[in-house]
This record gives structure tokens, sequence and C-alpha cells, in this order.
């Protein structure tokens, strides 16, 4: 199996955890030479705190554990293209390279930025990232 | 002395505290039904966590005090204008004002931002707000 896709699988794996639990299935793996330093799904609703977005959580474990706000030399893995938000939160962490599943068309942002310093490789595991968003919110419409 | 420019000099006091402690002199204060709710100050550089700027942490603060991750009662005080990862935040918690002190050439995001939803008071006690920032990046060159 492909590096990319053995690590967004492991992002869907959070993002799957979110869905059990009823909240936006979105999940994020942090890499840093080629191991797994930070594994989070988005929390923002089971804990009640706007910023709790799968990235921010792995960008803050990924700081503490490496004890630098650095994290030039990380990949991380997010199953839909992050938000303004967490963009920011990447280009602050100085994160090299960014790899994502499906596209967010209302409130993604790093597909939009012009920032030649961060490579980002979207639409790894598309298909199965979209899945789970799509299921999760048709439960919500029934 | 005017509400703002109260609330702004005790965004300012943690501003100055973060200076002492050579810091990048930020302070951010989030005040709900006329009271404060979170009083923070940048800990990027002393926690070494990239999203711990003054505006996240009290935006956390307030998110968990309140029990919701909608703040869209309170107003956000901050002594800088917040930047790309700040102003995804202020959007995510649904903060409904944001009062700011100096702006930020280099890294500033919300004056850019065309969200009519969002109420943006800049240059509040803006020549005290630069001034500690000026003196903070002046010792930093010596």
């Amino acid at each position: 199996m492909d590096k990319d896709n053995y690590y967004m699988n492991l992002a869907l794996e959070e993002a799957k955890k979110a869905y059990l639990l009823d909240e936006v299935p979105i999940g994020c793996v942090i890499v840093y030479q080629d191991r797994v330093l930070s594994s989070f799904y988005n929390r923002k609703t089971l804990d009640r705190v706007a910023t709790y977005h799968a990235e921010i959580l792995a960008i803050n474990d990924a700081c503490l554990k490496i004890g630098s706000w650095y994290l030039d030399e990380c990949t991380l893995y997010t199953t839909v293209e992050p938000c303004m938000m967490c963009t920011g939160a990447i280009i602050q962490s100085r994160v090299r390279r960014v790899v994502y599943g499906c596209d967010n068309h209302d409130f993604g942002y790093l597909s939009r930025l012009e920032n030649k310093k961060i490579v980002v490789t979207p639409h790894v595991m598309e298909a199965e990232c979209r899945e789970v968003m799509h299921r999760f919110f048709q439960d919500k419409r029934k």
C-alpha cells in the first residue's frame, strides 16, 4: 500500500471514531520521520470548544511531543480539506506538507491559499473520506 | 473611561505580562454580559505550541466556561489584529464583535476579511498596543 494511502487510512479510522460518537467525522494524523506522532478526531461538539478541530488538536499534541512549535519536518493527513482556522494553524506551525481526502466546498480554505511553502496533495482516498461525511449528514437529516 | 478602552486596557495588561516573560506581547480578553470571561496572553514561545496565541487560548477558555462552542454573545478584545488562524477561530466560535488595538501589516487577517457578520472595531488604544510590540522587537534586535 502506498504511504499516503496508509496514513490517510489511519486518519479515516479517526474520522470513523467521531462518526460513532455522533461528531462531524473528520480525522487527522501527523507523521514525523515515518512514524505517527499524533492522531485525533474532531471533538468540537463533544467537548463544546469551537477550536477543537482534528487538525488543531493534532498540531497541539505534536508540538507538545516534539517540544517545539516548529513542525517543519511533519506531514499532516486530514480526511477533509482544512478550514481557515486550521489552514492558519498549519501556517503557524510550519507544517511542510498537507495531504487531504475530500474537498470542503463550503468551509475549505487550504486550496484557496496562495502559499508556495506548503506542499498540498489533495484527493487521497477521496471517495472514502467523502462517504463518511455524506453518511453523517444524511443521518442528521433523518 | 469608555467601555472599549477599559477592556482593551485589561488586554494590554495581559500583553505586558507576556513582555516581561520575553514572549511576543499580545493580550486578549473575552467579555460576556459585561463581565470578563477570559484573559490570556500569547504563550506560543513559552509553551512551544504553535496555536497558543492569546485569542485561541481565550476562546478555548471561554467555551469551557460557558459550556458551549457558541460565543455569539461575546466581544473579543485583542491588542493586535488577529492572524488567519485566530480570524478563523473567531468565525468558528461565532464571536459577534472584535475590538483590536494596532494593525498587523505582516500577519493580520481580520481586516482583509469579507465577513459582514463580525462587527470589527479597530485602533482602540492603538498607540499603547503598538508601543509594547515595538519595544519587544526593538529589544530583540539588540
